[in-house]
Formats: structure tokens, sequence, C-alpha cells
């Protein structure tokens, strides 16, 4: 006799399907759903329903949008460029409201193991986009990893021949910690990267 | 300017409601909807909705049910009747393979405090269930905590006298432990309940 009824054993399979959701977890998630009235529930689909069918890619920077051009992209000069690897790390940058420029997502890095090249994320569309417009400054904003860091020197190397001026998020010690628990690779860039007062 | 576009704030908005899910999770949770294929998502969306449209809960044991009465009551003698307080404990026993008799779930247990009285719980239900066939042994097993207990209690006063043999799960420390760092109260049990070897 199997243990769960068919639809409750196929929500726990669904909920499985989440990122660090195990068997307990999925079977917590489905009990919640099953102890919500129909009409949360059918909420909760149709929020699922519709992020596929509303979210789109911003056709300029490639970041989520519900038309055709997102938000950013509508609103605000594009002298500044931002270059991310991903969709979130738009939102992570977003979440501070410092930076007042554009963005473009290149849906990837580098990364020659896994058979990723530059003509496999958006960087002709950068290319574009600095050809087209009057970009002032690129920061790139890849991953402090070994993909980002050689995605952001290979799209470096194509833009500062354009007369662009390029940039790179800072590394260093995070704030507030500890320098006995810093990492070393973190400390010895901040030894690099000093700043004169 | 809003950080998630509307689509991916709700469904964010969604997943919080899951137990444990923080803003962070229901993130991760989002983002993996939106990088599932179409048909993916909506077997995912499809799978909330049958959860509450298919599942019911049996007409005889109130256990989840995808019709009226469950695949347990169906097959199985009801010479034992196992007590317990929400259909998920009917799973965690039926995952054991050990129990091969019925089931009674009482969907609550008696809490003074939260205003839930003996009436409000499935008790009727058993002793209905009792009268009607030929029950051999009720085994009451409500949690081993004040709630759980109190009610086992109260089920026994108006079971016994009918004259059907009632148990209790044995408490004790758990199999396995250091006996150092087993909890008091389920060592203090452990010595009142000691087996004659």
């Amino acid at each position: 006799m199997k243990v769960y009824i068919e639809p409750i054993g196929k929500l726990i399979n669904e909920f499985s399907k989440l990122p660090g959701v195990g068997a307990k977890t999925a079977q917590r998630f489905a009990y919640k759903i099953i102890n919500m009235t129909d009409s949360e529930a059918k909420d909760f689909a149709d929020a699922i329903v519709n992020v596929k069918s509303k979210v789109k890619y911003c056709s300029i920077c490639g970041n989520y949008a519900e038309e055709d051009v997102c938000d950013v992209c509508k609103s605000r000069s594009s002298d500044t460029i931002c270059v991310v690897k991903e969709p979130k790390d738009v939102i992570a940058i977003e979440k501070l409201n410092e930076y007042n420029g554009v963005y473009h997502v290149l849906h990837g890095t580098i990364s020659p193991l896994d058979g990723i090249g530059p003509n496999d994320i958006n960087i002709k569309g950068l290319l574009k986009r600095i050809s087209e417009s009057d970009v002032k400054e690129v920061i790139m904003a890849t991953n402090p990893d070994v993909e980002g860091e050689a995605t952001a020197m290979y799209i470096t190397g194509l833009i500062k021949p354009l007369g662009v001026k390029v940039s790179r998020l800072a590394h260093g010690i995070p704030v507030g910690t500890d320098l006995e628990y810093a990492d070393e690779v973190s400390l010895a860039r901040a030894f690099v990267d000093r700043k004169i007062l």
C-alpha cells in the first residue's frame, strides 16, 4: 500500500523539486496547501502560472519585464550600464537604492569547462547598446569568482578600445568583519586595492 | 520603483506563506519556477489545485482519501483502531510498515486554552465505530504532550466501560540515545514503565 494518496504524493514530488527542499519539508508544504482554503490554493497556483506567462525578458537589457521594455530601461538615463550575470543580481543591486543607471544582463558567464563561450552569453547586445547610444561608463558587476572575473576581463578588453570607461566593483574585506576572520583572498585584495586617505 | 515586477512579487509572496520560508527562500523558489519550462510550471500549479479538489476525508476514519472511504478502511480488519490527532500521523505510522489495523483521526486534541473541547474533535465518530463493530483494541497514539495525554485519558475513560482494551504508545528513551543526553521526563518515564526481562 502506498503511504500517500496520489494527489498528495504528486504535490510533495513537485515541492521537492524546489532548491533545498527535501522529502520532509515538501510534506510540510503539502500539508500547508491542503489546509488552505480553495481560493488561497487557487491564488497560489495562479501565481505560478502567471509568472511563466507574464514574465518576459526586456529586449534592451535582458532583465525580467512585464512588457517588451523593462521599467528601468524606460525611465533611466543610459549613461551608465551595470553588467550583471543574472536578473536576480539586478534585484540585489536595486534593493540598495544606490545605483541610478541601467543594467545589462548577460544570462551567464564565460565558462569553458561548461562549454559556455563568449557567444553563448549576451555580450553582442551590450556592444550594440554601446555603439548606438552615448554610454559613459560600464560597471562590471559579475560575481567575484573565476568565471565572473574572466568574463569581466574579456568584456573589458572589447569595450575599452571603444573609449568607454570600464570599472569593476571593489573587492575587499566585508564591512563589519573582524580582520581575524576575513578570508585570505579578500584580505589580500583589500591590501592591493587600499585607498589613500 | 518597486524591486520586483508584479507577477514575481506575487509568487514570492505566495511562497513565503509556506511554513519556515522567509523572503530569501521564497525568492529562490520563485527563480526556480521562472526557470522551469511552461509545462513543468503548469504541472506544479495543477498539483496544487488537484490536491484541494481531489483530497477528501474518509467518512469512516477521517483520514485523507480520494474517494468516500480510504484505502486503509476498505482493505483492513477493524479489530484494532489506532487513534491519532492528524492525518499526517497516519502517514508517519504507515511508513513503519508495522501496524496492520485501521485508524481514527481526531482532527485535533482537547485544549481548553484554545477553546477546543471534547465535542470539537471527532470523538463521537470513534464511539459510533466501537458500538457498531467488533473492536478488540484501541491504541491511543496522540502526541505525548499535555493536550495529547489529556485527550488520550479522556477517550480512555469513555471507551473502557464498553469493555474494549485500550492501550497507549510506550514512552521512554529514544532508541540510539545516550542516557546522558536523554531528556529528564523521558528518562523518568523509562524508569516507571521499565520492562521485566
